[in-house]
């Protein structure tokens, strides 16, 4: 398979919003590593040498003035050479992205119909969670999935998601930002009585308000939230027609406690890209369940901002880092009009590279000429 | 006294935004706790047992599908079992709000006239302060109240205060927002000695600008402010024709040194809960006089941001969760059409719960019918 | 020289934006401390006393209540009285300000032509940067300044920037916010090459997009960008037809790890105040390098915020708290129409103020009658 032929081939898959997760899988789980390294070469516009060998005859460059080398230490290229280490680290990561684990958060939950009523069920449990390759960390799920699954409704539908409890603890499920009738709203001892180990909990009720909302634990939150116990709960208004048409929509779910700094549950360089077709427009919806800001940072595009918290800004504004702080989400439209692989990460470094390399909340918006 | 007697004295007390006030000493301080604790039994859908014993069998619920409970531990109910000593804890803590507390921060204070001047005299001294049940500590205050008593004025007043220092160390005070003559600004050594132990300032000015402001030291203030020298300067505008009509006016004052994370200067559950009929709307004005970011949120209802530190918004937008960053002030207006007890706290969950249940940062809205 | 004359040169010299430099160097640099002092002493309204020992004899006020002292501890004086040691340390953190110190940072590069092209020369390099006075500290560097110098090109300008690297480790340039061809972008192992020891790298392109942008390295960033590695990167419009008449663009660039709390690469008493005459309106130029948020307050006026990230926000909105998060730039314009020297920090008042005084993200906008 080369590179071109890879590249051909995300195109090709890329073509309605749902399908991206068919792309994730081949990305991030049918590939070798060494083919999934040239999804990067490809893109790019550099060859850069894959073996750590090479790293003292870097790759040519019209760009790199080879004659201010001379007598530098990069000459040198001593074994052990600590910046050689360091780079060598660096570009072991990058070229491991998008990296194999097992596990993909977020998957589309189907309804069962119930005559008009969407009826979902989730399941709270354990489960080992593989948030960078090799690196399984228990994590308390719904369905198995960190996130938990999405779950992808219309204004005015009924719906009745069961909540299974198969955890050693009580737990609760309240839907952020969702205007519930108040014994719906998930709240124990305030409005409903906890979800005792081994028990289960029904939520009915018809879907009030459109936009980007979550579902995730009110119950020992800080505990459960971190550990997984959160999904995302989208809402399709009835009306769309004054939606932006977009040809993919992404969610990004940032987390920042028991399993590091995630993206969907995954850490650089597990985390999975975005892509999308030079011309297109896509709509990422950030979401936040961690304790912290996050201030996401996308290269060489811009955001249009066009909804908070899933009402609509009443003029939509540009920018290209906007600070998403816990419980928010933000809406935006990326026009993807300059093609590459652009890193897309949030800016407070420390949540995005180490003297190891790149880690945590990093990904890439792969826009494919 | 019945709880339905209960929620109705409290309809009937809210009907102007300063009667809030004596609903507060009503709620908080006149209540005996089971009193209290059935505010939010009478309020919710649910009658959650009121015993620990009672714990082991938990009330029927529509909702609640007991026969998924079959040989599930929530029916063995061991003693010293640690998921339900953990439910104990939260269903207390949630139980005992609003917990009876000593002291009521925020008071309107009623200025003295001479002529046409509104005088205020504000004393700095140190208190103990109940911040939770049970917990005093020592507070740096203004009058003996944290947060210091609210001064309301309206643009154009000429406002006299005197701050007589009864602290043993120095300090000033900053009208935060206020557009002052620079002397009167109170930063030390810039405009103004500080006020040394013993002494008084007077600071004398045409209020200039409206909206929601802060007073508060200026001097030693990372550690005078978050020991409590800091209150809320209201400046109601000349012209109220653009204003939206509100049945009540909240402040919402927040802290997360000295006294833990705090709501107007009580922490869960002694923090005093929101009130409103169905139908009305209200005002509440965050203020944030902490080191971190605080993003507020509540549920079952949204928020229309009308003004950002005393400044008309050009076109107010709307959310369910508000990140207020210290020093700032956030005015929004919350129409109440949905009925219930709805929680209202920091979204940093780990400023409202812990594996003890809820604390700090936590509060409700009640929108009784 | 008397203070009268010390301020009359400062408005003197402050009629273009460039002319901002000079004022700083004759301020921060060209003044003996005592001299300095008066700058403050003059414009405010009070004159504080100027020795320690002084102290026990507070200047006479108009609105200093002396009859309030009596027998209050003011009145003792005891040497080695703690508040009096506090007072005596934040007076002369005041007294100092502006301090000198070696070094001025994000100075105007002018570019070389090559034809059409502005040539950029960029040396990353180690020196000792004097953040506060009498205190160097190791500072990782472009062209020996920090923040680096400023870049001010126009929306549409040929840019070639030739970066070369003396350090001992590897780099890479990130122009944060232009929107690069993605060869240009910076990103190492992704776009390019990292700079090794000793090489250099040319970085060319025609400029996309206007606005207030950085340039930073993107390489090991979390330790290269805390040790000083960043700098702006000004995009001036084609069309300025729309852009606000302001008498003087001021640049602001926090950080908040390696060196402590720093604007412009300074910890107060050694920032450098900005300056206007009664009337003119400025622009500030926010800017974040660091890793937490910052709240920048201004004393006695407002914020109009008329860009983020460079672009136009499509209503301008007034505040007087902003609050800058990691990575984000913020424009606002301040109409200078109320005189004096106004403090202006963050608000995070634990990155401006400790017991020993005022420093860190601390300076002043000196509004000259």
């Amino acid at each position: 398979m080369t590179s071109h032929k890879l590249t051909d081939t995300i195109v090709e898959k890329v073509t309605t919003p749902r399908s991206r997760r068919d792309i994730l899988k081949t990305l991030g789980i049918g590939l070798t590593l060494p083919a999934a390294a040239t999804v990067l070469a490809a893109c790019g516009n550099q060859a850069p040498a894959t073996s750590a060998q090479a790293s003292a005859a870097p790759a040519a460059s019209a760009s790199m003035d080879h004659a201010a080398m001379s007598a530098a230490p990069a000459a040198t290229a001593a074994a052990g050479n600590a910046w050689e280490e360091m780079d060598r680290m660096h570009e072991a990561g990058i070229k491991s992205f998008p990296a194999k684990t097992e596990g993909l958060g977020g998957q589309l939950l189907e309804p069962r119909m119930d005559g008009n009523v969407k009826v979902y069920e989730l399941t709270c449990k354990k489960v080992m969670w593989e948030v960078t390759p090799g690196k399984p960390l228990e994590a308390w799920t719904y369905n198995g999935q960190l996130p938990g699954p999405e779950i992808r409704v219309t204004q005015g539908d009924t719906v009745r998601i069961v909540v299974k409890n198969e955890l050693d603890e009580s737990t609760a499920v309240h839907f952020h930002g969702v205007k519930m009738p108040n014994k719906m709203d998930g709240v124990p001892f305030i409005t409903q009585p906890p979800i005792r180990p081994g028990e289960s909990f029904t939520y009915e009720f018809v879907v009030p308000n459109a936009g980007s909302h979550m579902y995730h634990s009110h119950h020992n939150s800080t505990k459960q939230v971190s550990m997984g116990l959160l999904g995302a709960f989208i809402v399709e208004p009835q009306d769309t027609s004054k939606e932006t048409k977009v040809e993919h929509d992404y969610i990004v779910i940032l987390n920042d406690t028991a399993h590091g700094y995630t993206w969907n549950g995954k850490g650089f360089p597990a985390t999975q890209p975005l892509t999308a077709k030079l011309g297109e427009k896509i709509r990422i919806r950030f979401m936040n369940e961690g304790m912290m800001i996050h201030p996401m940072h996308l290269h060489g595009l811009s955001y249009l901002v066009v909804a908070k918290d899933g009402y609509p800004q009443p003029q939509p504004w540009e920018c290209d880092t906007l600070n998403v702080a816990p419980g928010e989400r933000w809406d935006v439209i990326v026009t993807c009009d300059n093609p590459g692989v652009w890193a897309f990460h949030c800016h407070i470094l420390s949540h995005a590279e180490s003297e190891h390399g790149m880690f945590g909340m990093v990904n890439a918006l792969i826009v494919e000429e």
